[in-house]
């Protein structure tokens, strides 16, 4: 389905009864009794419809793709196969990480829904952040998930007939592969029509944008994340695809998956908790609460690789450091991971710093700047992110360990750079 | 065409006249008296049927597919599809360095049947190497051949859903790759059933086998190779894929193309000619000769460095380093090809290296060494191969130049390591 069926059409809340009624993985969770069926519609994301659907016995999320961003109308459209992909990415995650992602009720490729399971009462981890709330279990969640959809959808684990199947199948996903290499990787590097950002930046968003190491190290990040099909990744992996409660953690959202470099998930994820531990000024600004932020991150990083250790000494059974050379070497096995490690640790460093540079100056921010009204503050937040992102970009291969970012980012905290 | 059509047959040097002779892009080039067409079978690879035809007014290769491994026989089976991968390589090659490849005059799927321009009295170059024989402008047609066709099959240059639509068709040759990825990247380094060596070779091998190092660095290798989609590959570029006259070069036999890393083209090139170095000994052992082939290395590296820069400054209309960034910063662009190129100089060393290593130690050896028949002189020549690619795979982070690999090269050929 490369572009939109003539029986495609957009739900609305009047007509989900009608439309779903028939359809018997929904009526299982909610009953046939449409009367009583109650259709909300939530999309608060950039792109999609998407509703919460109750009734007196049950709940779910129902997400219908549009013909175009949602956020900026039909004049950029945007194909329903993204529908198709988030379809399969949440197949494979669930597959991989069992518990992490909402489990599918119903999928119908020609109108681009998804019938899935509603997280309640969970919320984005997003309002967390900017409530000052903490999470039990969040990095261990994140980091497993990490470990365990990038290891085992990797030649690492997977059958590489079927990893190429899936190289085949993903990279079909043309439109939303341009968005982020266009607004992640580009964008904030020239003085692109979609960017903005907020006024009393104009002095370190022109320093970063005649800096040539910067736009040449993002540019690197750029051809990895445009040709190193090591893994699927989720793709935008931010605190916005996370849903919590106060010790429960999912991921949702997965329709920018693609087969892509391990760091670019983990990076990308640590650059939002970077980039909210800057934004806590313009909320609680708890230094208790700040410190925990670090953790996480910190926390993030230790369970992504004692996990993908543990896969990798466990679960090796792909082409890759194949045990028919190394069953006999143990120690070229360590070696091998240690090597792995430290490739994806510089790559995340990269990814996250290339987050962080495009959530001030390209198209898409976070709402933790965003929701900070005084419009000084929230410059002198962004711009220690700006540092913080610039330096994680060019200096990637020569950070130690997260204790030393996040002891950077501790330094930056006390300044600005304005 | 994933398997075999039941109106699949090979052909024959009797059946070929019926076969063809009414297809009139091939009757274009032979008339269309079959009578008077002249059958020859001279495939000496390992997997086709290759037939020469002649007829008073023209002469054809007609490649066809074997439903297995022509070496092994049936029990190896193998699609006939690497047909349709060839076809779509040889246009591709031809686009974007024409005169380089036989133009292509039929092409049959089903019957697995590539119908081209024979190119005479080209030989194939490993002869000449062998005979001592010198070639007048192949480094320029190599290093041109290598630059135009990794550069313009890469995001460097394609529009991006076109290079992601053929990453999605060449991902399918799967059968291929792992031919590469096992007998190139793997058997050499472990007792695997189809490899074999110069008994000489004995101790040399149990160490390359119990090096750590070379493991590990190997089997890097292998990642990229397996996972980093950068440009479409010849996948086979050896020196037994170049033909050439006295002062002509052309290439043949892209059936391994895939979507690989910029330097497995040009190392497993670079490795052929430092093989053809050490087994010089067994041959004509020609000083000005011998210094002729490491300067066919070291010109194939400056021309391709030359035409790749030249393509970046002029051609780079792909979504990578793109004009809209970096247009108005030369230096920054420059400093982007320094990097890349030092990358691609980096993999190269690595995976002629591993070149070197698997044409000694794995199944498919070479004739440059094959032919020597004093054993012991062979394994001395090849041990030399053997002690240069574990340096170049080990190392390969840390050769300034390919003055230095050349001049290595020279004090390997002095001694041996047997």
């Amino acid at each position: 389905m490369a572009g939109k069926s003539e029986r495609y059409a957009p739900l609305t809340v009047d007509s989900i009864g009608a439309r779903l009624g028939e359809i018997s993985a929904i009526t299982a969770r909610l009953g046939t009794d449409t009367s009583v069926w109650d259709a909300r519609e939530v999309g608060d994301g950039n792109l999609n419809l998407v509703f919460i659907v109750k009734s007196p016995v049950g709940e779910v999320i129902v997400k219908q793709a549009l013909p175009y961003v949602r956020l900026v109308g039909d004049s950029w459209p945007l194909p329903l196969k993204r529908a198709f992909f988030e379809y399969h990415a949440l197949v494979r995650q669930a597959a991989r990480d069992p518990g992490s992602v909402p489990e599918i009720y119903h999928f119908d490729e020609e109108q681009a829904i998804i019938v899935m399971q509603f997280f309640s009462p969970h919320v984005i981890l997003r309002h967390k952040l900017m409530a000052g709330e903490k999470v039990d279990g969040l990095a261990d969640a994140l980091g497993n998930f990490l470990a365990r959809t990038l290891f085992r959808g990797s030649d690492l684990s997977m059958d590489t007939s079927a990893r190429k199947r899936d190289v085949a199948l993903f990279v079909d996903s043309v439109e939303l592969n341009d968005i982020t290499e266009t607004l992640v990787f580009s964008d904030p590097y020239f003085d692109a029509e979609r960017n903005h950002h907020t006024p009393g930046l104009d002095g370190i968003v022109a320093r970063l944008r005649a800096d040539t190491d910067l736009k040449v190290e993002a540019h690197h990040m750029k051809a990895k994340f445009a040709n190193n099909a090591e893994t699927m990744l989720h793709g935008d992996f931010h605190a916005g695809s996370v849903m919590v409660t106060d010790n429960e953690t999912k991921m949702i959202d997965p329709e920018f998956v693609l087969y892509g470099p391990m760091g670019f998930d983990v990076g990308m994820l640590l650059g939002n908790f970077w980039m909210a531990y800057f934004a806590q000024p313009g909320h609680g600004d708890d230094a208790d609460y700040k410190e925990w932020i670090l953790g996480v991150a910190a926390d993030v990083w230790e369970r992504f690789v004692a996990e993908f250790s543990h896969l990798w000494r466990t679960e090796r059974t792909g082409i890759l450091y194949e045990d028919a050379v190394f069953a006999g070497s143990p120690l070229a096995s360590e070696q091998a991971l240690g090597h792995r490690l430290a490739m994806i640790w510089e790559d995340s460093l990269g990814f996250a710093g290339v987050e962080m540079i495009r959530r001030t100056l390209s198209l898409a921010h976070i709402a933790e700047n965003d929701m900070i009204e005084d419009e000084a503050l929230r410059a002198a937040c962004e711009a220690r992110g700006l540092d913080l992102g610039r330096q994680l970009v060019v200096n990637r291969g020569r950070m130690g360990d997260m204790a030393q970012v996040n002891d950077l980012a501790r330094q930056i905290a006390k300044g600005t750079s304005l």
